[in-house]
């Protein structure tokens, strides 16, 4: 289907625009009143995620609310190890939480992997479809999975945590289990964003959420090699790498084979301009937090922001936006780069 | 007191010694199996950090068990604020949490500051007292408080978080207030560290374990100026700044006027000497999950740790150890390092 607004694609293309496009992680959600609403009618947040024609509607509610340049269609990272043979529950005001968690040897080859876990996830691809059939070409839709490390985290560790130390004691306990544990996560991820481009998604993104807890060696040996095999895996879309605190793992990161890398809100844009080059095409980055000062300030920041990137970039925040963002505040952004001109 | 084992303090003031001294960040806690008894007959977490006598028991039980170089007294970052009229409560596995918090204009004015809420804290400087006495001079004995963003983000966000967002939204939301409040912090933990280094503290450390979330532009105006006002203050004894995650932050933190700058687990050595030049004295950093692998692994790790950083260097994990990690693991993390040899 031909796009009408097709910005983020061709800036994702590295094409040269007139403004930069703009979404926000998280947009489809709880800074939206509509999505408030919608959300208190139901039993909890799986029922949202797996229930097609509402994760269609809360996909579209910001385009029109926003202006956005992009949707991304609303799921979460954790149907990869429900698809797996690992559910999870998701808690009102805890987060996620795995009754049984990755342990052993057994638990490992007991896991679904590839196809057969992808065929699991009929409900993301058929919301996918009718996200695009009601977008009729707009804007583009983004499709989205967790990095092999991030689903790992939550796989071993069971839920978050402020170290991720369960997760990667692994690492180091038992490498071997870890790179088996790794690839079956890996070969999942490629057949759902596969399948997810099929249904109908024209870019993806890969979050990488827990990548700043890993020491850098082990970023290295754990998690770069998998993305590496993802980004290789996915050629008929452009492929977005957010790995929030990598900053160690820069380099690396420039290396792979990607048309977009995510930065978050610590990365200063001379920082990243200096290590990535000035025709790399980046996303954010904006600190989230920069939504709660006043409107102006609000503006100020993202020229300045935008300036800063000096072209080839995808606005966005350095983070998801926080549920009590006023709304306002998120509309003078979007409109802030709406009006920008290079 | 003459200090006999003062290898700590002569690195930290730029002497070129034989091998790195070892100590470790909780080193006095759940690691230790007489920490976890004399714990259990207590009413809770508080009682032994209020209690002189047996703050300084746990403050010398790893001395004896783990033949580290340097004591640091048992105690918590947020006396600070407790001491200036905000008391915490610690919750059993989930951590701290302030009943009250900072929100509005009248609660800044209303906190006791400086030499008034640092007498508060007798019960800290009494074990102080009670600790050097049973040290007999045998190791130098090392003193800390939070940072004043990381104590402030506790008093406004009211416990830990993911984000900070409450925190961090008064940065941008009443900066004029946010300033206020971290200057009557900062007065505070220059009077509190100069009353521990007058009970027998030899070095202390400042503790920013949430440098981490905020912008650099942020890190810069809100933390770097009343880090800079307590290491001018602090003339007495050596300090060390340790400020987690505020890698975009190094130029800035290697400016302080402090004696030593402590790495988290994610910096590279041969980036910290890059930034830092080779004669900075720096603090850290293996990952605390290092010590989950075998023992030859651990050495091998710390020994290759120890030439990277190749000397003006305290050895430490990049953070706090983890209270399931093998006792084993951490002696030999120790006697590694009381091996080795420049």
């Amino acid at each position: 289907m031909k796009i009408h607004n097709d910005l983020l694609l061709r800036v994702a293309k590295g094409e040269k625009t007139e403004r930069p496009p703009v979404w926000l992680m998280r947009q489809a959600g709880r800074i939206l009143p509509q999505y408030r609403q919608l959300r208190a009618s139901l039993s909890g947040f799986k029922e949202l995620v797996e229930t097609p024609h509402l994760a269609a509607e809360v996909t579209l509610q910001p385009v029109d609310e926003l202006g956005v340049d992009a949707a991304i269609i609303f799921s979460d990272i954790l149907v990869i190890p429900e698809a797996m043979g690992l559910p999870y529950e998701m808690i009102e005001k805890k987060g996620p939480n795995f009754p049984n968690t990755i342990q052993s040897n057994q638990d490992v080859a007991n896991l679904i992997q590839g196809e057969n876990a992808a065929d699991e996830l009929g409900y993301v691809y058929k919301a996918v479809e009718l996200t695009v059939q009601e977008l009729q070409g707009k804007i583009p839709l983004i499709g989205f999975a967790g990095a092999p490390w991030t689903v790992f985290s939550y796989m071993v560790e069971g839920s978050g945590s402020k170290t991720f130390s369960k997760a990667k004691k692994l690492l180091y306990a038992n490498p071997v289990l870890a790179h088996e544990l790794m690839a079956k996560i890996t070969a999942t991820t490629i057949s759902y964003l596969k399948r997810k481009i099929a249904a109908g998604v024209s870019i993806v993104q890969v979050f990488d959420s827990w990548a700043g807890i890993l020491s850098p060696a082990q970023y290295e040996t754990f998690a770069v090699p998998y993305l590496k095999q993802i980004c290789a895996a996915i050629t008929e879309v452009p492929v977005i790498v957010f790995a929030r605190g990598a900053w160690f793992a820069m380099e690396d990161i420039n290396q792979l084979d990607c048309q977009v890398i995510g930065l978050d809100w610590n990365t200063p844009p001379a920082v990243a301009r200096e290590k990535l080059g000035k025709t790399r095409v980046v996303q954010g980055n904006l600190d989230p937090c920069f939504l709660y000062a006043s409107g102006k300030e609000v503006a100020e920041a993202t020229n300045e922001m935008i300036r800063s990137f000096n072209g080839h970039h995808i606005v966005n925040l350095g983070h998801g936006v926080y549920p009590d963002t006023p709304l306002e505040n998120v509309k003078t952004f979007v409109n802030t780069v709406k009006e920008f001109r290079y």
